[in-house]
């Protein structure tokens, strides 16, 4: 489909395409495609902006990041389709550890994965830069988790302290914090179990939130480890969600239909 | 997969899985599913729930199909995947004309679809009961629409008076009603621009409303035509679409996080 770049919906319209490239490449289940539009309309709620608590979240994650000792990006079908460049640049910026997780796991889809991480990272990951984790080496198990979608590394997500989750389930981001791990969760619905049940929930668009999240980690990397602590403790996720769902009912309340 | 009827979000799951084997089946195109998604989210900020102003727009929406001299039901593959036999049953209440009028159009699709057709309803289509247009006989052109998405039957949507699309897409509901059509959309987006475009909105999931919609065609047929002018006279889409989206902003408002 050509869109042109004039198109008002143009960026929505290419990640829309994006996202059906991989369900034919395989990288995708098709309850991928459904995910996706549920998110594309939370993000049109949203007025398909960064909104003020998605960037205070993005904060307190960014300093979470820093403070962690051993921090895992999960990553699913839909983050290597729309976002797999940002998340190896923030993995890079942490201890490389990225973790391939996914919710209809399959040994194609698997591999269909690790192949565009070597495609397009192999450099990265022959240097040690980055590591793929997650699909030979997934032999611990997630407690409480069905046993395909608990499957998890033991130096990756089995013995994090932090675990980002852009895009997750719900049960898996309920089971990780029930291990004493934090979760930060990249999520467009403020109303699902994994907004509610991770550490720090950002409501924001994978591919806006993650640019931004790199350039707060880097830019935290010189602040003093009191005042990490500091933006970590003053923020509060059920405070942070609930100003978001303001945020959108004042933005409905005030559309026009005339 | 098995999802047990007690589950909290049955209907909502077995819904994605008769979505995902449409695709299977050739019926539906990935964008299909990503448009689902779409919908799944509305319905789910609307409660999952018939609501009151689509209440509304549902008997508006009866009245205009029974004084309609020739009424026709659109049908893309989403609608075919979710509702095939609550579309027939109200294409038998009224004049039988239902059209496959596809956003991607190919001939594969057209023929799939006229195939599930005629499996499960071809005594009603044999018997007359029903007629399937837009297949074989979509030779004329809605006026400003690219030409294969506004290929038309000449005795389908071309010589309509009222056009019902479930599932529609803006530009289509608004060329049509620039063509003097009255269009009745059944739309989870209140936001949308098939939303706004057309003459009468329903705002709900579309096995729900369809049901409904049968119910009053059916009682709506013993009013006189006074009676049926005035339900559609005291209808205004724009007021109806403004109640409901204050309704989904005073629902997020209630919402608790504790």
């Amino acid at each position: 489909m050509q869109v042109p770049k004039t198109h008002p919906r143009y960026e929505s319209l290419m990640k829309r395409e994006k996202i059906i490239e991989a369900l034919d490449k395989g990288i995708l289940a098709k309850a991928g495609l459904i995910a996706h539009g549920r998110g594309e309309m939370f993000d049109y709620l949203i007025g398909e902006r960064t909104i003020p608590p998605a960037l205070k979240a993005i904060e307190a994650a960014a300093a979470t990041l820093i403070l962690s000792k051993n921090p895992v990006i999960s990553v699913n079908g839909n983050t290597v389709a729309l976002a797999i460049e940002d998340t190896v640049e923030l993995a890079k910026e942490l201890n490389g550890k990225i973790e391939v997780n996914l919710f209809y796991r399959t040994k194609e889809r698997e591999l269909a994965i690790k192949n565009v991480f070597e495609e397009k990272f192999g450099n990265d990951i022959k240097e040690g830069k980055i590591t793929i984790l997650g699909i030979d080496d997934a032999t611990e198990q997630i407690p409480n988790l069905d046993s395909l979608r608990g499957k998890v590394s033991k130096e990756g997500i089995f013995s994090a302290d932090v675990v980002l989750v852009p895009l997750e389930d719900g049960d898996r981001a309920e089971a990780l914090v029930n291990m004493g791990k934090k979760v930060i969760a990249i999520d467009l619905n403020p109303l699902s179990r994994t907004s509610k049940k991770s550490t720090i929930t950002i409501v924001d668009e994978l591919t806006r939130a993650l640019p931004l999240l790199i350039k707060y980690v880097r830019e935290f990397k010189r602040k003093n480890r009191e005042d990490l602590l500091k933006i970590v403790e003053d923020f509060n996720n059920k405070k942070n969600l609930k100003e978001t769902v303001e945020y959108i009912a004042e933005r409905l309340k005030k559309l026009e239909f005339e």
